[in-house]
């Protein structure tokens, strides 16, 4: 027997969500039932909507932002001749966290993997060389994460830059080897900026 | 340094359900900005909506139900003298599902537990002596759960009734010791209801 239509659905709903089963979405829903209040569940749902309608990415980097440009890439007390490349916004705001880094950004949404058909034209890298050609940038530091993926991004940037007279570096002591950056912790993420090397 | 406004509104909302901390909610988060689309996001969105503003209890049973009776209870077919009592609506589906019981049900919407402020005006017990009273009610099945609670309210239901001709069973041989009733498979279900016994 199935619970009523209405509960159903948001059990279907919430079974969307990564590492979410059935027990789990049920449980969920209850919560909800139980000891959150309407009023509540209404902000939830606008919350909801409002990712969707207002997120963006900022035109400049990439990164998520609720503006056309997003803060970092408008702040002009920041050194606008480094540019830190990674693969998600999350990367942004874990390397903002160490306090270490007062460049600019440039978010690639994804790493280059030929085995899932991510070749470079699905990354934001057309973007990159744009800012390159444009601006007077003079240091490139990859931080892409020390997995296979990760590391062929980083050679790929390598290869097209390196006629240019730009450095690029790639951060590289401190964060575990098969590690996501987005779990590195700062201290970590510290050591891994200041011990950049040029690739 | 924070996501994003919009982005932080949505984790805060996550991080209320059972279970779910600031990691599993920025995962969630970033699983809608990037695998689900903007139409996915209205649906789910109504439906959080739906389930406060078209879920309500049973008029009769207490169950939850999308109408103002419940299907089970607008049966005819199904034995309208013998009532099961149980602790949420959770446990009505996972009887259900043994097809093992054709009677009626009452959802306490929880266990008397005096530790938590939790006496019997807390509990839709009311409901059940008015049901007790105007119909022609032979057996009421106890099948609150084998816990410490579970078994007070059952005694406490016992004692009210006992001085009417109704049968007061337990659901017992089966259910393990200390379990809740809704992670019960439905073979051990089955058994219980089988095997239940008078107390």
């Amino acid at each position: 027997m199935n619970f009523p239509r209405t509960i159903e659905n948001l059990i279907a709903e919430f079974m969307k969500f990564p590492g979410v089963g059935r027990k789990t979405a049920e449980r969920f829903v209850f919560h909800l039932i139980n000891h959150i209040d309407h009023q509540s569940v209404k902000e939830m749902s606008q919350a909801l909507l409002n990712l969707k309608e207002q997120i963006k990415y900022c035109s400049v980097c990439q990164n998520l932002t609720d503006e056309d440009t997003c803060p970092i890439c408008l702040d002009n007390q920041r050194d606008q001749s480094t540019i830190m490349v990674v693969e998600s916004p999350k990367d942004v705001f874990s390397i903002e966290d160490t306090l270490k880094f007062k460049g600019r950004y440039h978010v690639l949404n994804g790493v280059l993997s030929p085995a899932d058909g991510i070749g470079p034209n699905e990354l934001r890298l057309n973007t990159l060389w744009d800012r390159v050609a444009k601006n007077e940038i003079k240091e490139i530091i990859v931080a892409t994460s020390s997995t296979q993926e990760g590391e062929t991004t980083a050679l790929y940037i390598k290869r097209v830059l390196e006629k240019t007279d730009l450095i690029i570096s790639r951060i590289g002591y401190g964060v575990p080897v098969g590690l996501n950056l987005e779990y590195a912790d700062q201290l970590t993420l510290s050591m891994a900026i200041e011990n950049r090397k040029k690739i």
